[in-house]
This record gives structure tokens, C-alpha cells and sequence, in this order.
């Protein structure tokens, strides 16, 4: 059976268990996970048995063809009006809708039942071809990256925007369909903000937080390195060790079996234990894959039942923030094995000074 | 008046007539519109005087201030709750929801009236501010292009994605944000596709279509430009001639008052006339604002009743694409004055040969 028949038999059961006859699936990321279908305007409708009808418009006649030919049951409708297409044929048979349909839509539609979290309970545990994509995406970009830090990509005196560039070049230039979200490339007082993006402020000495992550095949990586322009003062090499430790401890503590809410403690108690708890202010981990930030979370409010499973991925990444001054943060994309957890991004965590 | 200020007072009037005492407001470009904040969660609630209450969460709380420091009339909300809290804000107030609002937090909030159009009702027709926005993205990008060229970023032997990335890069470099959308770089067969994206393929002989765009400052940019690799073969001439001319007349169309299905119509009715109708098959332009396709829109389906005005944006993007064998597009986006048409792109249309 292929990938996308397993998938979609699994999301079926989840409907006929829900006790509809159809689901409506309008999330792009889902409808691509259903089918290998990768438009950008599309929708389908999902029976009890695993068949699909596909709607899209004119523009993708040819793509939606060669994108869902490897497998049966796939039906497609070319046509201006997806969702009235799908409703016509779902008939008077029941049909539940995903909850982030917009409410006009779903007005139009009659109001159905919403179905929350029928695909995204699929798409929690990866199959191989989905490790592999997700591998394949972490080692480019951890690879173009261990070449621009040699190439002196990072250097005093230079702008953060254009060391970016350079970054996202390399990565455009060495095959990455696309960023799979902003850049961060954040020096000096920029690096105490979690959320910096990339400014026009001239790299000084000190830490420089750079957080990137690409498109490939549809799969996302998502990886932060922090390295230093000049020899660490004193401060500087605190906090890396100190986050270095954190992060550290939160690999270990990934395997089959481990609570979400347990990883990010145990990230969370290091840094707070040295005193900077309140400068890690975002949570420790989040799944990687068709959405570059997906389930599972690995956060304080976490629920404490939520655990980890084989093949489900999961980023660490602590980091603290001293506002007005400095911060790094320290990320790899770990996909959950029996062993525990193995990185998609192979290159090294040390403190790299540049 | 400053032009937060005028913007929140117009749509404040929509509310009030349309019978609701609040607007929820939870698309993210309204939020900017109205406010300045361009943070990635945030919602708020406007009242019958053009008073706004802003919510986002803990990591934008510095932001969300200095971005709205600039207009009196503005309370923030810092919560994790977003909805919640402007919920408990409305109090016993009825208010309206934006109909992109999904269907799972409408209902949370107990199904509150749809108000369709309001904000962009009033971003329809852009004030100051944004027109020397929109003119400073467009110019970064035409100029870029431009050097792009004259660099020879665009010659046989080369991928499309390393002229693609070469190209994103300058941009970049130049100081864009970001790209307003992915790339479009088709050489080839390529090219008969109008979203053809880029490809791993080498660039050939004959017509390459780049249709590109950067983010500055929140407004977008949009251009397309169709170059020669090598000197055309007598049906890249005759297609290039037949597109410009369809693209001067939609451009010499474009006044205040003018219909769009009119602006749609001059510009298909040349290709048509030609033999080519059936292979324009896309409308022929959108406007270009905070989001980089945004009404009004010049489209076949348009109905007749809708006019440009003065401060509207419209594209001008007529194309051909002949399936397995090449196509093109010409673009630029106008900015409609009392004298007609005012180009963001000011970079010559005539055929370049590279």
C-alpha cells in the first residue's frame, strides 16, 4: 500500500468513527499530506473508505494529474467553486469540516460538524518517506551553513542584512525550493530579542543568533546556530554553556515514551537553577514537517499525558534573552527513534568563534 | 489627522452603519493597517469611534507599544487569550467578526455577525504613506532587476535556481524584507506554464519569464519581465508583439472611472483577435497593498459596475502560453492618477535580448 493510501485510510477511520461519511479538508498542508497534491488553491472530500475527490481550478490541471497518479481513488474536479463542487458531491450524505475553515465558508456550507484534528493525528507520527524528505532538508541546510561560517559569512562590520542574503543564497543556490520561514540573523543588543528578524544594524563582536530553515519537497527544516565575532567575554560564555547545557539535557531526555511537558522541564530547570529562568521565555520544542511548526509541543503548559512516540519529530531549542543586552539560542530538529533522538542537522553545537 | 487615525474613522463609520458597536478585527494586514503593530498574533477590537483595543502576546509586548506609540486612541492587551480578552472587552456590546475569522473560533465566540469587506473597503484606495511605500518597493525591485540583467544573470547554461537565487539575493542585498511571493524564473516549456515557479532545469535559448516581488516596509511589490536568451525565433517576436500591445492598451485603459472588466477586456480582446484568446488564461490584474493580491481585481468575471479610482493599485499582466512550446507575461503595477497610470516599475517593456 502506498503512502498516501495508508494515510488516507487512517484519517478515514477517524471520520467513520466521528460518525460522518465525509471529511472536508480545506488546510493546504493537509490536502498535500492526503494526495501529493502541492496547488495552492485547492480542497478535497474524504469518504469513509479512503477515496478522495480533489477540487482545484483551471491552473492546475496538469499539476493536480501527475501530482495524484501514483495512487486509486482519486477523484478531480476542475472548477471555480471548490467547496460548492465537494458539497454537491458529498449529496445528502453527512459531511464534518476542519475547524480552520473560515466562518463565511462554513456559513455557505450550512454549518456543518466540525472534525478537529483528523489529519494532524495522522501527520503526528512521520512514515519513511517523510523521514526522509525531513533528513534530506535538515542536511542541506546544515550543511550550506557549515560553509558560510567557513566562508566568513559572520563578520564584524558587515550589516545583518547582507550576511543574511549571503546565508539564503547559499541556501536558494544549493537547492532549497524555498526559507521556510523569516530569517533570523540577530548581533549585539538584537540577540536579546527572541523574535529579532534581520535588521540593517552593522555586526560588533559578541554573539550573533542565527536561526533559518528551508523548503524542500515540500518538508521543512528549522535549525539555530549562535557563534561569536571575536573571542566570548565573559558574559557570552556563561550563557552559551549554560544553554549549551540545557539543550543538551533536553536530547537526552528524547526518546519513545517521554512526556512533552518533561523535556521542556527539564531544559527549563537548568536555565532557571542558574538563575536566568525568566530570560527563557518561549517553550523548549516543536514538531517539524509539512508545517515547519506543528504538534507535538514540548512546553510548560504542555499537558502532562502528552508523550512522545517513534518517528514523531521534535525541535530543542532553549535559549535565554537578557533585554538591552545579549542572547543566543541553541536548535536542532530531532526525529524520535527507538535509540532516542537523532538530529537532522549533523554539524556541531559548540561555541564557534568567527 | 494622522493616517492610523483617518483609516480607523472610516471603517468605524462602516461599523456603525452596518448596526454593531465593535469590529473584531483578526486579519493580520487589517491589524496593520489600522494600527501600524506587525507582529504575527495579534487581534483587535475597534469601536463606533475609531478607538482600538490591541491584543497580542508577551513576545511582541515592547513592539506592539513603539509601533502604536504614534496615535492616541490605542489600549494593549497582552494575554495569551487573544479572543477572549476582546470578547470580555465588548462586554455586552454586539460586535462583528471578519468573515476569515475560522469557523472554530467563530463559534467559540458564539457566532457573532459577519461584516465582509470593511477594512478593505478603506485599503482599496491608498492614502500618502502608502503610495510612497508601494513606489519604494517597486523601485528596489525594478532596479534591481535591471542590474540583475545587465550582469548577465540571465544566460543559457545556467539553472533556473541559480539565476533565481542570484536574482533573490540582489534583491535581498538591496534591503527588501522579503520576497512577496515565490519566484517565478521559466525558461523553455517552462514558460508555457503561468505558474511555472523554478525549476532545476537549464536555461535554453528563447523567452525566460520572471515574474518577482519583494516586501518593503509592509507593502508589497509585483512585476513580471520576459527576456530573450539569444535573438528570438519568429514566433518568441510574434508573441512578445502581441503581449505588449495587449499590455499598452490595458495600461492606456487605466484612469480613474474606468471599468475593471473593461481594463480586462481591452487587453483580451487583442490576444483573442490575434487567435490567441484560449491561451490567456488568467485574468489580467490585481491590485498590490499590504497584500500582494488584493482587490480590486480586472478579471472577465469582474462585474461591470466596478471602477478604478484615483490611489487605487492595479497590475497590468497579460500573457500567452502555448502548452509544450513557450509562453510570456508582461507586468507592472500602476498606481491610478488623475492623468491615468503611474508605474512602481519605470524599467523599459520592449523585448531585451540577453
Amino acid at each position: 500500500m502506498t503512502d498516501f493510501l495508508r494515510r488516507r485510510q487512517a484519517v478515514a477511520d477517524t471520520v467513520a468513527t466521528a460518525g460522518h461519511s465525509f471529511l472536508l479538508v480545506t488546510d493546504l498542508k493537509n490536502v498535500r499530506y492526503l494526495t501529493g497534491f502541492s496547488g495552492s488553491n485547492a480542497a478535497l472530500l474524504l469518504d469513509t473508505s479512503g477515496d478522495v475527490t480533489v477540487a482545484t481550478d483551471g491552473r492546475y490541471d496538469t499539476q493536480v494529474r501527475q501530482q495524484t497518479a501514483g495512487t486509486p481513488g482519486v477523484d478531480i474536479r476542475i472548477t471555480r467553486d471548490l467547496l460548492g463542487e465537494l458539497r454537491d458531491v458529498a449529496g445528502s450524505g453527512t459531511f464534518a469540516i476542519e475547524p480552520g475553515l473560515s466562518v463565511a465558508d462554513a456559513r455557505e456550507l450550512g454549518d456543518p460538524p466540525i472534525l478537529t484534528g483528523a489529519v494532524e493525528a495522522a501527520r503526528l507520527v512521520k512514515d519513511d518517506a517523510e523521514l526522509d524528505a525531513l533528513r534530506e532538508a535538515g542536511r542541506l541546510a546544515d550543511t550550506v551553513f557549515t560553509e558560510f561560517i567557513a566562508a566568513g559569512g559572520i563578520r564584524e562590520g558587515i550589516t545583518e542584512i547582507e550576511a543574511a542574503a549571503d546565508l539564503e543564497h547559499r541556501l536558494r543556490a544549493a537547492g532549497a525550493d524555498g526559507l521556510s520561514f523569516d530569517t533570523i540573523l540577530a548581533s549585539g543588543v538584537n540577540g536579546a530579542k527572541p523574535h529579532a528578524g534581520v535588521s540593517r544594524d552593522v555586526i560588533v563582536p559578541g554573539l550573533v543568533t542565527v536561526d533559518f530553515g528551508v523548503w524542500l519537497d515540500g518538508y521543512a527544516s528549522d535549525q539555530t546556530r549562535t557563534v561569536c565575532v571575536g573571542e566570548p567575554d565573559e558574559l557570552s560564555r556563561e550563557l552559551y554553556d549554560l544553554v549549551h547545557r540545557s539543550f543538551s539535557a533536553g536530547v537526552e531526555a528524547v526518546r519513545p515514551g517521554a512526556g512533552l511537558f518533561d523535556v521542556d522541564k527539564v531544559c527549563r530547570d537548568i536555565i532557571a537553577d542558574a538563575g536566568y529562568g525568566e530570560y527563557f521565555v518561549h517553550s523548549t520544542g516543536h514538531g517539524v514537517g509539512l508545517d515547519v511548526h506543528e504538534a507535538p509541543y514540548a512546553a510548560s503548559r504542555t499537558p502532562r499525558d502528552k508523550t512522545l512516540a517513534e518517528s514523531m519529530t521534535l525541535t530543542i531549542e532553549p535559549g535565554v534573552y537578557l533585554p538591552g543586552r545579549t542572547g543566543l539560542r541553541i536548535e536542532n530538529t530531532y526525529i524520535v527513534t527507538a535509540q532516542g533522538a537523532e538530529s537532522v542537522n549533523p554539524s556541531s553545537t559548540a561555541l564557534q568563534v568567527v
